[in-house]
């Protein structure tokens, strides 16, 4: 045969699960994107159309929707886990289970109470806005024996107005960009960070806990940062990070510089003081890198962020 | 002629303009996305291609940024307002002007100081992150005499996972759907309301506050009803906003049914006691209405919240 | 009760529908997405949440499907009929019925055979590949008498790279732009044409001709018309298709002015001699208007091509 | 330092380029969106904001333009060579450059002449509708000794409404799915592949002709396998490439299972006989494998088909 297989995987992707727990009257959501992929011995499928090593698909979605009864949904990454561990554990030609995750958060709505026709605002407990920020990821890969946990976020959308500069860079025959001393810093934060935690022996980490610290360390960096250049900003954040959590080893990220244009007012007799912009689209500047504790080998893949 | 011109109107189109306002270290950002529309005497353009009485559309994209800076950003609507006089008042031909309006909001981001390179938690004043839930919008249109102003918001989704039923309703030979007796009710409001302000004589609504109100009214009521339709639902919405906001004379909703089907969990041994649901995407109810003070004229378009 | 309820319409939406046809070992493809819209004695859902006269939108999506079967989809405009008809006649409180319907056109997969381990190209007549240029769309009302017809379609684009001139244009205090004598003139096409059958008792238009010779004629306006202005050749459309096809007797546009600008190269030493564009996203122009068969009262609304 | 820098890369992303070539009347369109990645001895500006060795993301698009005319653009192959070499050979700091391309394809409107009020029919050389079915990609990666060329597409959406079963395959406590004996196989293509060109010492392929190839053996494969699973007919598809086209050595699929589920029309006394089908959105089933020459060292990203 002149052709052969190489790297393949399968299962049902985005299986859309919400999971609803009722504490009395209070309820607590949580909103799941999750996607099976499986891989393992799985050549004869390919060759022949042989599906004796085959789970189906739609056994994978089911696996995910009976798992949010029998096991809930702690946090994203440990259902993620439950998954992984069921797929690899009870099917011998599978190999290695890769679980990801994209979770949408939902706030309480608040209530006055007091006008409603059928119920006090005592008993709103039932009611939720989605929060509409960012996305929150997990990506959770197991091999029987390893376990890897790359999180994160994307489309979380950030600006600073000033403390941004961008100079002293070279220039070419196609150089044309003027030198500036006060721009906007605008980009749509995705990032993914690899835990450290890689065995049942180890203790698991607060997966809740740590991502809101990691997105606040994030964000403060972005804020603190006097920046002169996206590049510099980036690697601050990703520091902050690896700095404040001990759990966290390696963090990349996809940084579009989200052009913000003075606007040449001059023509119409009038002065912008780095008041009005111009929000471009396309063209925009794309800034990736990874930020690592040091002595670490990275296992993110680089074009991860872009998924 | 055997064919003839009917209505037609003609602008620039999304235009991405932020206004950042400084305060002394405190700055305030305002990011709309702003069309502009304008109809009059246009036969011969269409007619011949001639430009006698066109004032290009790149014309008003330029205005748009320069009253940016002229008038500032007060509110979406008085910036509409500003756009609209404008077209009509300064060209002969330019009879009735239409400008559209998103809004995006933002929020600041929180800082706790002290870790920073370069500057202290008190000096983060110019850093936002995108609030990132409901789209603000607003049209204002103006003839020359009257003014219409109709605001809203879309993609504002919420979920109310019990207090809602679905039972009673007709029975043909093609339903097979089962009543309900306990469901998740979910949607996104896509909400469109008039303003009885129509002259300059008038006062003008606060712009500002009372969108804040609609949408904590509109929120509150679908938080609060117990619902037996999503109809009854959407008309609390409505009638809320009517009888609390004087200002506000109709408001038109279009709601897509949001399903969440309780997952059949017993071939697998498991009961679903209203926990696991599959969020599906399409298709979907969709429910649309407008609701008015009584006595008044409807005049937004049944179409508009599709917009 | 200070507060009523005005226009109001319910229905399943988004409803994909696939029909395969099996003639011998030839296979045709329908491929659709039908949405319900239906209008009536609907006070009591939305005052008191009582169904006693809501069909459910679940019933309408079974009526879909059920009907793809029953009477085949000859074409969307004569499947829209038969769902329209039956949910006015079917149910007493249902007076208005709207479906709307876009279509997905695929055709067939071109095979030079002798080259399959298992059938030979002759039998290869189930294969088939996305069309991938318009969607055809089409809106058929009906109140039990009478009955209207919009067809049309979206996202076509189109480019002629010469024959467009722009200038001659009013000239005020912000305008910027240069004249224009060889221009790019190139947006997606998105037209809705109404029929002017409305009644059992008149002979059906042959709805597939018909939509294939409004396409032909508005593409050949498009490339053959020598353009002063994006009106100009919007007119030309109109007027080739209401000209040519006696069944149709008003049609409006929405057409985007997708800007592809002449890249300045001079800083580079080089000369742009018409070849090198950059095609911009937003802003855009965005030109909309009626073209009626003279003596015609336009009912299309002015926002229709914005759905 | 506790934290280091990993891999990174920066530059100017969806470069809209559009390349128009007269050939007397006759013109022809080349409609990129290229994207700039640059990487190299960046150390500096991460870590301390300096761009001293930063040739700035606006220069790289400088250099998209200057380069469609100084170098026009024969294939997107082609023209990404070209940046390629010129980023990483003219700049000392810059080691490795990688170029993105997407290509958008037209064909020219056919006119029937005669009916035009300025041209006639056999002028109209220059106007073009959107092809608008797959959009064709490529990636060339250069680090100054070897190139890198993964060619592919995206966003074929195939069909086949027979000759496709599923059955035989692994049941568990969660499998409910039926095994089906004649169903409909529908996908959306993402395909990538790599050619063995790397030296300038080597003759380079057609691209164009290459490609064209390429997408043709796909296609029929697909209509021409009968298939037992979607792997089945994937395997199919990229060995047909990889034994018809010397130049290629690698392929990797990502493939949708775009599912088309039976109505189940009994409850309405309907029998469905493979006639009528739900196309569902989500969940999909998701195949992705690697196609390879046997003996060649796969380099294709396993996400690369997901970017």
């Amino acid at each position: 045969m002149p052709t052969i297989l190489g790297q393949n995987q399968y299962g049902k992707a985005e299986n859309r699960v919400v999971k609803i727990t009722r504490d009395g009257d209070t309820h607590h959501i949580k909103d799941l994107n999750v996607s099976v992929a499986l891989s393992g011995d799985m050549d004869d499928v390919h060759y022949s159309g042989s599906n004796a090593n085959v789970l189906p698909t739609d056994t994978t979605k089911n696996t995910v929707f009976a798992f949010a009864k029998e096991h809930g949904i702690e946090s994203a990454e440990q259902f993620g886990i439950h998954l992984a561990r069921h797929f690899v554990s009870s099917q011998e030609p599978i190999r290695t289970a890769r679980i990801r995750i994209e979770e949408y958060s939902w706030e309480r709505i608040a209530t006055s109470g007091g006008n409603s026709r059928f119920i006090g605002a005592d008993e709103v407990k039932h009611s939720f806005v989605r929060k509409g920020q960012e996305i929150r990821t997990t990506q959770i890969t197991y091999d029987g024996e390893e376990w890897q946990v790359i999180s994160g976020l994307k489309e979380l959308s950030v600006m600073n107005s000033t403390n941004s500069e961008f100079w002293g860079y070279v220039k070419d025959k196609y150089t044309t960009l003027k030198e500036a001393y006060d721009r906007v810093l605008a980009t749509d934060v995705s990032a993914r960070w690899r835990y450290n935690w890689t065995s049942d022996e180890a203790r698991m980490p607060n997966w809740e806990k740590s991502y809101e610290q990691a997105r606040k360390h994030m964000l403060e960096a972005f804020a603190e940062t006097y920046s002169l250049s996206l590049q510099q900003t980036l690697y601050q954040m990703g520091s902050r990070i690896i700095n404040s959590r001990s759990e966290i080893d390696e963090i990349r990220f996809s940084l579009p510089n989200n052009h913000h244009f003075l606007v040449d007012l001059e023509p119409f007799g009038l002065k912008n003081d780095n008041e009005v912009y111009f929000a471009a689209d396309r063209p925009y500047g794309l800034i990736e890198a990874t930020v690592l504790r040091d002595g670490i080998e990275p296992q993110i893949p680089v074009d991860m962020t872009n998924l």
